[in-house]
């Protein structure tokens, strides 16, 4: 084989860490690596609800490309992907167009709305930086405006987050720390102020264990927020949503839904052409498209079976991270012509945060945590990956440290 | 006289004021002082434009008043006036009614938009501590779109400020130090940012010496600040604002048009059936209304004419302090049945900041004053306030003793 050109779709958790290991296993004389994304920045999506409630700084999210990649070995293209031509070996972008031998696919998630009337329009998701500062700054927006009106606007301080999954509950975990901040700047009285969650199900965070479910739930009601389960949102309109439960319709004035209640595949994956399962390539074990020898993919892109239970792993950071190891291996070996690996996934634990202080979690052989132990895993997991990713000086600069707050 | 019913309608620098001097010449015993305001707290108006900006938080800008006025002296009462009447020596407001046997009126100023299409709908004020701090998240608001909308959206960039009198300038001489915090906060190219400044006058600043306006207008056009003079505000749509200059029309798209060119005297006090010259009271030399001896007014809603030019003084912080020394010893005079002392205005000197790291200014016997001499004249001016205000803990407090930023 000719020296391969290898490129990277997106800098996500698996874009990015597989381009990591990629620079340290090949040398520019081995390939060409190219790695295509959106922004300069690669940004860590399971801190994005923070961003979005305002009690963290988007900065902290985000890591600067070049600070983790090596731009004399990798050749980085700012760019959107626009569509993939599996068949071509080309992809096309806003502003130029790629060839590859090996195409590494990790284009992560857009929201699903599942045909709810008016989400599009009116509803914010939590899906990137802009997308969650944006929603930090239209709550704020919202909190001004109220007394600068002669008719008090309730929908301006009711909040609804449709969706009890993870991204709903941490996001209004933090937003039950965040109100009060807020209430006190623009001279609101907390009592006004509501924080709905809407699930469909008949509880939230489906699929954790109900002790640590109903734990998370009585520290969050506590602080103020309110569940609405076995509700489906029905309407979205520009000041109020729609939910219908028991058969009874509930009209909720607001100004502010933000949907966390469902994510898909980046939809570029479905229309090249490549055979997916609602939207995701169900990949080989090696972590190759079917059908096409010289793609992978990584991350929300692709679904693989758990098979102990036979249901998909869930679009997690953790599994991506697992992947990119198998991905980054795989593409050299592909390179060299050496045999490909099979990727196998460790489940070590799952940590959902309830605001800052609080958290639950399962780690190894079903160990349940809650409270400040589990806060601490949760911070612990987080500072893992910065290490991998980009070192000592990374985790340094970025890491969260703090363990008591 | 039984003793009197003394009512202070606003706590605005006159109002606020008066009633400090009151509770420390008049005892319990002598009166039943009353001081009726809108909000709990007063505000250092000519700080307004730094909280617009988001320069100078706002909590910074104003003061509860329980930290002033002694609420075993004084009755206060939080509540909005809705009229006077002042032929029932009675006060109308929101929530009930008060009478009083001698009235100061202390109510401000609002906006005067002259008539301009649109300008009371879509333009926003720098009024109080909401309208301001409305401002600053307005912008950030924007500037947090921007990057959410496929279609750039080059209003949101845009911030037109008409009139270029005291507020216009030290609100853009602020804009000019923010925008490149918040082109970092949002990502944004800072020249894609415009602030237009829109005057009417063929000059900013008229009246104030050419030479200084000269070195206001390089210092703030340095920092991207663009002037239009010689142009009226024609038009205030939702998405733009139209003027005219040398008879042509211009529309230059935005989503923030700041008014600060024009405001009156409260709209309450012409209504009241008290004489009104262009809605202020043209008070006598005792600073009595005329017709009334039990009305005093102060602060913006009063008219003095300076004899030196034949021009009504400017409607400044300074003149309405000057005004309560003399409003608050004639209160007392008039309650105890002694001789009223007449006011004379003692211009001291006037200082526009441009931003938190240049100012121009004029002091005593026309000194002219820029640079870092006048900043720290802005600063002396203001400290002097607090302490005569509120002594030395308000000072400490609230105070600017940073000279050097």
């Amino acid at each position: 084989m000719k020296k391969p050109n290898i490129v990277i779709l997106g800098a996500g958790y698996g874009g990015i860490m597989t381009t990591v290991k990629l620079q340290k296993s090949m040398g520019v004389n081995d390939a060409n690596i190219t790695l295509v994304n959106k922004n300069d920045y690669h940004y860590q999506t399971t801190w994005l609800h923070e961003n979005a409630a305002g009690t963290l700084h988007h900065d902290r999210t985000r890591i600067p490309i070049k600070d983790v990649v090596n731009m004399s070995k990798i050749n980085f293209v700012q760019d959107t992907v626009t569509a993939i031509k599996p068949d071509e070996k080309k992809v096309k972008l806003e502003n130029s167009e790629l060839s590859y031998d090996i195409l590494v696919i990790g284009l992560g998630f857009e929201a699903a709305t599942f045909g709810i009337p008016g989400l599009i329009e009116n509803a914010f998701t939590i899906g990137d930086i802009n997308s969650s500062r944006l929603i930090r700054e239209h709550i704020e927006y919202n909190f001004a405006m109220y007394h600068n009106e002669k008719e008090k606007n309730q929908a301006r301080l009711n909040i609804v987050v449709g969706g009890g999954g993870f991204t709903g509950i941490e996001f209004v975990g933090e937003l039950a720390n965040r109100i009060p901040e807020l209430c006190k700047e623009y001279d609101i009285d907390k009592s006004l102020v509501r924080i709905i969650n809407v699930e469909g199900a008949p509880t939230v965070l489906p699929g954790f264990d109900p002790q640590l479910v109903e734990y998370a739930m009585n520290s969050l009601e506590s602080r103020g927020v309110e569940f609405v389960t076995g509700a489906m949102l029905k309407d979205c309109k520009p000041d109020s949503i729609v939910y219908e439960k028991d058969g009874k319709q509930v009209e909720v004035p607001t100004l502010t839904t933000v949907w966390a209640a469902g994510v898909r595949a980046n939809s570029i994956v479905e229309k090249s052409g490549i055979e997916t399962n609602r939207g995701k390539v169900e990949v080989r074990n090696d972590m190759r498209a079917p059908g096409y020898d010289d793609i992978f993919v990584i991350g929300d892109c692709a679904l693989i079976m758990n098979p102990e239970n036979g249901r998909p792993y869930p679009p997690t950071a953790q599994i991506a991270i697992q992947e990119s190891y198998t991905v980054a291996h795989n593409v050299k070996a592909l390179a060299e012509g050496h045999e490909l690996e099979g990727f196998e996934a460790k489940i070590l634990g799952t940590v959902a945060s309830l605001g800052h202080t609080d958290a639950i979690g399962v780690v190894l052989n079903d160990r349940k945590l809650f409270g400040w132990k589990a806060t601490v895993m949760k911070k612990v997991i987080d500072n893992r990956y910065l290490l991998k990713l980009g070192g000592l000086g990374l985790l340094l600069k970025k890491g969260k440290f703090n363990i008591f707050y």
